[in-house]
């Protein structure tokens, strides 16, 4: 019952749910399902409960299953394995499928190199299209999924795609030159997926052969890995964004959760103890005039907000090449102008809000003064931080959020407390 | 030069340079590319700046731009744009193409319907590889891109997708129904873009045929417009998590960012005006203990960044079906332990830095607790607030972080201080 109704269900979906129950229920699972195990599974199940999977699996299963997977996805599932793992599956692959599958892991990790398909089908640029199309109705191993012909010079070089759509629709005698697309990009074997993934989705593309370091032809992406390294990026962005090991998987134990989510907690607390040092320098003022200690989150708090929608619009910009050298500078005057303007309206609102509370005009004026401050400041470090960090080659999504918010805490706490110092007392 | 050098370039690149300069070097750019300025490049321009360019435009230029244009593209362009501006491209439209883009605008925006092309190649279920490929090559007008041969019955209900690649590679008298894809996803033309999104990443479909309320084939989605959907999605829940207004744009000015900032700033200082009610009830111990003060933004700063990791790993596997009915049990128990341990390591370290610093003990202990309790409420709420909010049918990126970080706040506060006044009055 249990195996017919997997079924009906896509390799996909099987993944997911392997995923979603515990271990125990997974070890079950697997072995109840046994030999209806494909390799279309495998390659689906997310990184961080393979090698488990791959443990509980009958060993002639496993070689059976990976025996039907498409070069990439082979080299996808070998990539993050344990070094007997690997051997186990490269010895289970046929000669030539194996050869193959090395030299994809023979580029760097996260290169085109390694997203890459082998398997092309390419056609010398004087064929036409009569010519094409008797080449590949004769072919005996066609790949199962292909969308363009490439055409090549003699030694090897990608000068061209041409849709197979364009070849059915044209007579045998045009030559294919006339039919190749406007937009043709070729990706560099090592060119890294995330810069892939940017090329595909800005320039719409469906497939694209990859290019040894000479130019040749070795392989090609299709648009259905690029979109699952969009989705990647953007996963690995968001979690970095907040400060998550952006390897994390729902299916993590609580050993691991908690490793990965600890140094950037650890970074927080030392910004946290530096911000606590400014408050320090202020402690008789406090003793004197307790609503600064109620009131001194807020002006915090508010510039660590705005930095922080400062910062994302800019880590996200930057991902998407819209922030460049260009525009760089209006977008900074920008932010600093809508900090100064938000910061205007919420100082007046403050203001009010302090007087009426504590009865004090002066305590009323501190506290409008700091948030203007602060959410000037958060502007300009939340543009000006994440692309410091990016021209110095750091992940700005990675680092701009504990910056930002360092500076804003600090700024925060020292222009409220420093101000009342310098008025009140 | 210019219009030379705008001509190597690609439309894709030539939308995002006329993003990057300000309007009034838009506007001269605009009119000096005039003749050149084609479809493309009006359907690669933001959202922000359409209106702005198509009023700059040549009306002739227009009209000529948009006629070559794919529906789909059409649809994308008219939809975010004023009435007036719709009727005129409407009517540069040709008769055939208008009703076309009529009907897709007919669908709920942001809907399978608005996205898909109308130009579909279909073929009767009972033909044969040798029957498509005469069709095909008869045919006038095939879209510029297709990639399936959608089977239909013949009630026009599509039954399977056949590639392009596998008519090429299978002899003329094989059936197409032997040749179907596995994976074939029909796609309602009321549904939400963002399911589309799933599904094709999910199930690495190609293209997949929309139909209408009888189940009758009226468009298909290509991938290439799944995956811009896709990065839009992801767009939206960064933007959203830094409550930042998602539909914003670095080209958007001052005015515009202000407003779309305001909004959620507003929200953050009522929740930071709660925070300070809570340390109002302690005045008169941080009166006499100033340490408190100092030391009071530590518990809340930490418990806030906790419930950020976890509400934005909750948030991400919402947004990818990874947290479900079936584990949220499990999630939930993971991240109130990881909670715990996090939480204990770091009173640890906070209960002795808070006794160096200043030589008590019993402050140490304070810390301490306080801390371990804010990061298990932390890990509690920043996963359940998230699955709540599904639930009511709320988006969990929008309003999760403010509800997060008030329990964090209020608790931090209160859990240390409240801890101090029991313990130290
Ligand atoms: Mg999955
Ligand atoms: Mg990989
Ligand atoms: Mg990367
Ligand atoms: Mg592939
Ligand atoms: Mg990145
Ligand atoms: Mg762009
Ligand atoms: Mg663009
Ligand atoms: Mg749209
Ligand atoms: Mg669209
Ligand atoms: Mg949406
Ligand atoms: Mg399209
Ligand atoms: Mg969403
Ligand atoms: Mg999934």
């Amino acid at each position: 019952a249990l195996t017919e109704l997997l079924e009906n269900l896509h390799a996909a979906d099987i993944a997911d749910l392997l995923e979603q129950v515990d271990a125990g229920d997974r070890a079950r699972l697997i072995r109840l399902y046994d030999r209806e195990f494909d390799g279309e599974i495998l390659s689906e199940l997310d990184e961080s409960i393979r090698e488990e999977v791959i443990e509980t699996l009958n060993p002639l299963v496993l070689a059976d299953a990976v025996r039907e997977m498409e070069s990439d996805d082979v080299v996808d599932l070998l990539e993050d394995l344990e070094v007997p793992q690997q051997e186990a599956i490269l010895e289970a692959l046929e000669d030539a499928d194996r050869v193959a599958v090395e030299q994809s892991l023979s580029y760097p990790e996260n290169s085109a190199g390694r997203l890459m398909q082998r398997e092309v089908v390419m056609a010398p640029e004087h064929w036409n299209v009569g010519q094409a199309i008797d080449y590949m109705r004769n072919s005996e191993d066609l790949p199962d999924q292909f969308y363009h012909v490439v055409l090549v010079d003699p030694r090897l070089h990608p000068i061209g795609n041409v849709t197979l759509g364009r070849i059915m629709a044209t007579k045998r005698e045009v030559p294919l030159t006339e039919l190749v697309e406007d937009t043709f990009q070729v990706i560099p074997a090592d060119q890294d997926e995330e810069d892939v993934a940017y090329a595909f989705n800005q320039y719409h593309l469906i497939s694209a052969p990859v290019t040894d370091g000479e130019g040749r032809l070795v392989g090609v992406i299709t648009i259905d890995d690029a979109m699952i390294v969009q989705d990647e990026e953007h996963e690995e962005d968001i979690l970095r964004l907040a400060g998550v090991g952006e390897e994390s998987s729902l299916a993590d134990r609580v050993i691991e959760t908690t490793k990965r989510r600890f140094p950037w907690l650890a970074v927080n607390l030392v910004t946290a103890v530096l911000a606590s040092l400014v408050i320090a320098q202020f402690e008789e003022i406090i003793a004197e005039f307790v609503a600064l200690a109620v009131l001194m989150p807020i002006v915090a708090s508010m510039g660590g907000n705005a930095g922080t929608q400062s910062l994302t619009v800019a880590v996200r910009a930057i991902a998407t090449r819209d922030l460049t050298g260009s525009n760089v500078w209006r977008v900074i005057r920008r932010e600093v102008l809508v900090g100064l303007v938000n910061g205007v309206i919420f100082a007046i609102v403050m203001g009010l809000v302090g007087l009426a509370w504590f009865g004090s005009p002066i305590l009323g004026v501190v506290i409008a003064v700091a948030m203007v401050v602060n959410l000037v400041v958060a502007g300009l470090a939340g543009t000006v931080i994440p692309v410091l960090l990016e021209k110095a080659g750091i992940d700005p999504a990675l680092a701009s959020g504990a910056f930002v918010t360092t500076v804003t805490d600090v700024v925060g706490f020292f222009a409220f407390l420093g101000l009342a110092a310098t008025v009140l007392l």
